[in-house]
């Protein structure tokens, strides 16, 4: 047996004591988004969103192909920030000021980087929230998609002293002015009998609730399957030795999984949602696991018309997702517990975020 | 909390007293079907069939690419109609006179539509079979492939009268003269070696049986990704919650997707079975769930030459599937029961089918 | 019911009998790889290997497109070789002097040939051992790869006299001069940021041990879609009815697969490990299962200059795979039992394989 040395630990990550304000970060491993990519993520989520599904159709509102699922691009473009941002998170606390700038085809190349924008040294002394600001651009150089998060990251060394408490502006919405839809794209060339949906944007009023009737098991399988093709290797997914001995006592899923779950199983009803938009907010309420079956109900927002079209409008849309219950059986998402509000266990997900669809 | 204004039922899909004679569905959400899909199915039943497995070879034969495999293909166009005919099913019956049309390539988008072509309230008046001829196209409008299905459906409104009962003439067999098989294959190109069988057509013989080797167990991720592949949105195939309070206690295996097993193990023995040119008929005969292993044997029932050709002939096969027993140890599908023939439980798929293979 | 011919045995493959020096297979069933099948293996491993996943990063290295993984193109064409060579075999014992020749890019279709090189029957006489060199190539009929293994074969026709005795010398290593490295790829062209490693060629030390942080739980249908990927039939790892009467008493995991999923663990610390040039030798120690947890240490064994380059050298490594433990809780790889060195029983892989890497 060679005498061994061992390597410096490889895969360490960054602790709350290694980031600093305005630390950039140029995320490995660019990645090349095909077609592969867009059948696997069908027969992960049971996607019938038409702009993924159809090349013609797609072509035909002025698109150059296919579009990549919205998600997808956003998963992708988000796993890699894993290895540098979260890989010591305790918890991922909240997304905002989401933006789709332009659509990713199938050949497009990914890469992101993340700016941070805020840190605060938590009471403990033991962590400390992150916030970045993420873009991820194409092989072209152009920006597709940008985020905000915050994250709770342990600290290591507990003697280096806190920084300087930044905590960022975060819009409560992306407002319609900042959104970006594609200005070809025709609404005028679209038909309701492509996507069997009936309703159009003119058809939605705010207050309204839509019980999207559909509900879907993630196995453990499917779960992982998913969070490796985002190429997320975040441990907490997939090493069920590693998580037994935590309170979870098994892999937990990756909640932008449970996002793309409840976004496939509100197509009934929000057929015509022809695209993403924004995400305003989003928090993950509870944990899922393996075997969990998730069901979704969408509350109408608001309804905006979009700066110079007729064609297209917006809908803000808040997406409750549900586990192991039927949404419809839940009248609120909040419960009251000693006095204070709080989500129900059953409720995983509550994403606001802002679709385009064809007017009348 | 803002004023909640409960939608409509999204994504109710039909009644049996919503159809009517003559009434046609142009099927929502087209499908490109690509490279990814072809992984995925390989993936996902294991199938080795040469045209859809080999380009060069496809090509050689004069096909322009490798092709979609046949019952991919099936699937895809089939899974298009389940919102607007099958949704609200109670069982599906049978199929019949299903034909392979054209080649199906990676890159072809698929769409269906349905036309009614039967109906019959049964006894009980809470349901009835609804007959349906659906054909698949591509994007060039050309069909490529049809078939008829009867299903029960579930009737809402009771108080609806019966319609008149309209049964549809369907054939037992699609006769040879009504095959497509491609012009431009030559079957003179065609090398056993590339498929490893050394049986040709002219070297099987009707009242032939073969038992092949092969077992596959198919567990719950396998089946969902597949079905959601194919994005069939019957909910019965993912919804463990809602299932576990119908008689079959869990999520309920997508029949089409056994066929696909099936076929997939009858490669050893029928190896140089190039396409399918047709479904004669098809009988569901018990459910299978995740876990369940799958054998299958292959009698043959006739071989026809095909008229003005000397390089290839027809196979009518009959392919059983069975679970959990090595199907050499089934003598028969039936047993008898109270005086009648009935399916042994093992035994899940009866398919009556033609392939197209390479003459000596 | 007709009556009933039994066809001769379909897809029963060779036993030891069958086997002689010098035989020649053209395995069956060429297979097109597509960015399907680098999708799915992205899926089914996690890999974030940069050649694999950037098409501009290949390019921009001399490659002309993305290449194919490695594992991933040797699991297809080593699946081509199981109908012929393994589907009654007791024991895959080795690998020996596999090279990697040429890249293989999306598109490629390949086509195994073999060769029995050696033949030993045991002395039981009821099986014997049976060497093969297996070249896959792709449509141009250019090498992309060869290797050689041992397996010991079931024998059927115990009657039937034992070959005489040839055992090929086998090199323990392939060396430095037989590597073939890709003229065109220009080692000086490569950027650590885009793998988020910062070690090259010339940090590495031999008798290096380098623990990788992550860990991954394989369940049954992973490890069954990636089989079935590859198109592998061998029956022990699909059929769960026909394991249960087996020791093992369940599905086994196709060793392939834990290659290539330990290959992707070590990412992290051999980040820059552009590709594979060599499999020295492998050894199998323990079976694993459907629910095993990996984790994988790599040993830096030697550190090679190439010939005539100075922008990349060559690292052979020791990978080292292990179920159920964190590789850094394990010291050793075996363990004295009777005053033997055997393998743990948690370690499930033991490979000496080559890669290359930029130099600084």
């Amino acid at each position: 047996m060679p005498k061994q040395i061992m390597q410096a630990e490889p895969g360490r990550g960054n602790y709350f004591e290694d980031f600093y304000l305005g630390q950039v970060f140029k995320h490995a491993t660019p990645r090349t988004v095909t077609d592969g990519d867009g059948a696997l993520y069908i027969a992960l989520t049971g996607s019938r969103h038409i702009l993924h599904s159809a090349q013609p159709v797609a072509h035909a509102l002025g698109y150059r192909d296919r579009t990549v699922d919205d998600l997808l691009a956003f998963h992708i473009a988000f796993g890699k920030t894993v290895p540098d941002i979260s890989v010591n998170a305790v918890a991922n606390l909240g997304y905002a000021d989401a933006r789709f700038l332009l659509p990713v085809y199938p050949g497009d190349t990914l890469s992101t980087s993340s700016t941070v924008i805020g840190l605060k040294q938590n009471s403990s002394g033991n962590n400390g929230v992150v916030y970045v600001h993420s873009v991820a651009h194409n092989q072209n150089r152009q920006a597709v998609l940008e985020w905000k998060r915050w994250v709770m990251v342990h600290k290591q060394d507990l003697a280096r002293p806190a920084p300087v408490t930044v905590i960022p502006e975060l819009p409560a919405v992306v407002p319609v002015e900042r959104l970006q839809i594609p200005e070809f794209l025709d609404g005028r060339q679209f038909e309701t009998a492509l996507t069997g949906g009936q309703k159009l944007w003119d058809d939605y009023a705010p207050g309204e609730r839509i019980n999207h009737p559909a509900g879907m098991t993630v196995d453990d399988s499917d779960h992982t399957l998913a969070t490796k093709l985002y190429q997320n290797n975040a441990r907490l997914h997939f090493d069920e030795q590693m998580m037994k001995a935590t309170p979870f006592g098994r892999r937990l899923m990756y909640g932008g999984h449970v996002i793309s779950i409840c976004r496939s199983l509100s197509y009934d009803g929000l057929e015509n949602a022809l695209g993403i938009a924004a995400i305003n907010a989003g928090t993950h309420s509870n944990p899922s696991f393996g075997g969990d079956t998730f069901t979704t109900w969408t509350e109408v927002l608001e309804r905006w018309e979009l700066p110079g079209r007729k064609d297209l409008g917006a809908l803000r849309l808040r997406m409750v997702g549900v586990k192991n219950l039927p949404s419809r059986e839940l009248p609120h998402r909040h419960v009251e517990q000693n006095g204070k509000q709080v989500y129900h266990t059953n409720v995983v997900l509550d994403l606001d975020y802002t679709v385009f669809m064809p007017r009348r």
